[in-house]
């Protein structure tokens, strides 16, 4: 199979990361934090190992300020619910995913507005329009790193720099740059930043984590036991036990340490290079299909490795259910969880685009095997194959 | 090493256990429910696998009625969170973990009040004072299914019964019976069940869930992407999407699902008859030492495999680091993250207890040989070994 579904998971991992799950599993069962017996204090190291490794790829000064969650959607929800409360304004974007819409929407029922701020499939967004929706009760803005429908890249560190002018928090959703873009949540003024651990950063599904910049007051979303300060009927205060409550998930973080440590081994700038090239390389190759539309930014290195396309107005979930079936290419069609990015495309009620999603793995062969696919369907008029 | 630590997270696991988490990371590493090729849809019926052996395990009458979570405190967390609001009122124990005291003292905040039934760690509550506690705004009675600290089991059925009679809901803490005890939640009246993954029912740490009645309004903690009804700004109704968005757990789910089928086919009861009589085998080995307090229970089948000692008022850290690093016997001291039990017990300003938990497999061997260790220290004055 070629896998072109890089954005929804990352597959496969390095064996690195294979081996740290099981290694963990057989080897290093006790729970992490709890009891002070050789098993348990070596679950807890690995996930120390863990902590320190994704601080050390983020530029994050302090490890106890990566707090680890069960996957992006629950950093952000952390992130939004444990900041925002009645009165508060928010500035967002009109691509964002829907664990970024979803529970902002949820949090208007309890007096928290936003505003969302026009999107530029090509440029991301105007930091002119950002400046212009700030308010005076502007507590937070929440932006995508990385569209996960187009791939366009928003302007972080503009917009970082733009929330420390205004006293603003800035919370990022890394979920298709983590990994895949140098982050340096200093350099770039980011206080809170959600990110995955099984796309980019190549570990395995369930695992993810919140970064939070000291002296950021989070509300815990959850209460309960963190084997710290058993006595106290509330919740501990330092971190990471204050919003780590219950038995975390060992063998996952060190399967994410294990592929924290393959970007960090073969460097982010590197990742981001090979994929520049192998996305290009792909655009290149079907530009010039006849009915296709590939949408987000032109070539070039502000592009993910996250393309999508629409041919012929034909519906996008049987092309891909061809490209499977036909070609043993995996790719996924739909809204993809963001029906803003859609709306601004254009593609909300036509069902969606194609994406394709490149990652680590990938080859120029996959990719020339993935472009002569679509060549053959559309001279073919895309369906005789499968008729 | 005799790892006696099993009430943390039971090791080691069946090695189907470790097989699925492996095979699922390096065959089946789509993501699920997301994209419609043969990956995601493979990771997706592993999911859906889990749920419909989950459901068949506690006699759950529709499998979307499990919802999976990071954990156990997750689940209760939801529960809690989910169906409370201000003006209501909750019966517990006092013999509560904090994953059920410390959100409950949480919502405090938001007008919810609480009564705490007093405890004998023999017998657990008595259905009288439950029954007492009951008052015009009571919506909710939460209690643990065994105490993680003395073993004593509560009158679950019993409660179940009480809380169907008055319209209350009933939510059970299965964190340290799920896959040790039989349970019915239909027969048991269980309305709402937290359950961990990675203790009795021996699947990898990172998994856990709760169960939830057909027909019961719970508000959801978190809101995200679900991969269906993209389209919608307000989190799907359907069960399971509405409790579990952002990507989840797949290698970590497909180990509990081999972990639970262990249990299916070796048969709870028979989990349950090995763990009483190796209970029983310790408590009489260990009964007869000169200054040995044992707390909870008598033996007996009313009492599970968790087994709380203190010794000549020696401090329970000290001891555990004994039998750790010279008879290499994995135990657990202090409060166990459940200060209430600590309280009722005489013992929360002394430290806590010496905690052993027997496991799935566990041996005679390692009891007598825990037997024996413990009456060594205790005639060597119990330090001797060391010093």
């Amino acid at each position: 199979m070629i896998y072109l579904d890089n954005a929804a998971t990352t597959f496969p991992k390095p064996d690195s990361v294979y081996s740290a799950v099981t290694e963990t599993l057989r080897e290093y069962g006790g729970n992490p934090g709890r009891s002070g017996h050789k098993l348990s204090l070596a679950a807890g190291r690995i996930i120390e190992e863990t902590r320190l490794l994704v601080a050390q790829l983020f530029h994050i000064s302090k490890p106890e300020q990566v707090v680890f969650t069960l996957n992006t959607t629950d950093a952000l929800n952390l992130a939004l619910k444990g900041v925002l409360s009645a009165g508060d304004h928010v500035i967002t974007s009109s691509m964002e995913h829907n664990s970024v819409s979803r529970p902002l929407e949820a949090l208007k029922s309890i007096g928290v507005e936003y505003t969302k701020v026009p999107t530029s499939s090509e440029k991301g967004v105007r930091i002119s329009d950002v400046e212009f929706a700030i308010k005076e009760n502007t507590k937070l803005m929440v932006f995508t790193h990385i569209s996960n429908v187009t791939g366009t890249e928003n302007p972080i560190s503009e917009i970082g720099g733009l929330c420390r002018k205004h006293g603003i928090l800035f919370l990022v959703d890394a979920a298709q740059s983590a990994g895949i873009r140098p982050i340096d949540v200093q350099k770039m003024n980011i206080d809170l930043m959600a990110f995955p651990g099984h796309k980019g950063l190549l570990g395995p599904q369930g695992t993810g984590g919140l970064y939070i910049r000291e002296g950021i007051e989070v509300m815990p979303l959850k209460q309960g036991g963190t084997g710290s300060h058993s006595e106290l009927l509330s919740q501990p205060e330092q971190l990471p036990d204050r919003f780590e409550s219950g038995t975390q998930n060992t063998p996952g973080l060190a399967g994410l340490a294990a592929g924290v440590k393959y970007i960090i081994d073969h460097d982010v700038e590197f990742v981001q290079e090979k994929e520049t090239r192998l996305v290009n390389r792909f655009i290149n190759g079907i530009s010039e299909l006849q009915g296709i539309t590939i949408y987000g930014p032109p070539t070039g290195p502000k592009r993910s490795g996250v393309v999508s396309i629409n041919f012929n107005g034909m519906d996008a979930v049987e092309l891909s259910f061809i490209l499977d079936n036909v070609f043993d290419i995996a790719t996924r069609a739909g809204l993809h969880c963001s029906p803003d990015a859609h709306a601004m495309l254009g593609t909300l009620r036509s069902g969606g685009t194609l994406r394709f999603s490149i990652g680590s793995f990938n080859t120029d062969n996959d990719i020339d095997f993935c472009i002569d696919a679509l060549t053959q369907l559309s001279k073919d008029g895309l369906m005789r194959e499968v008729k």
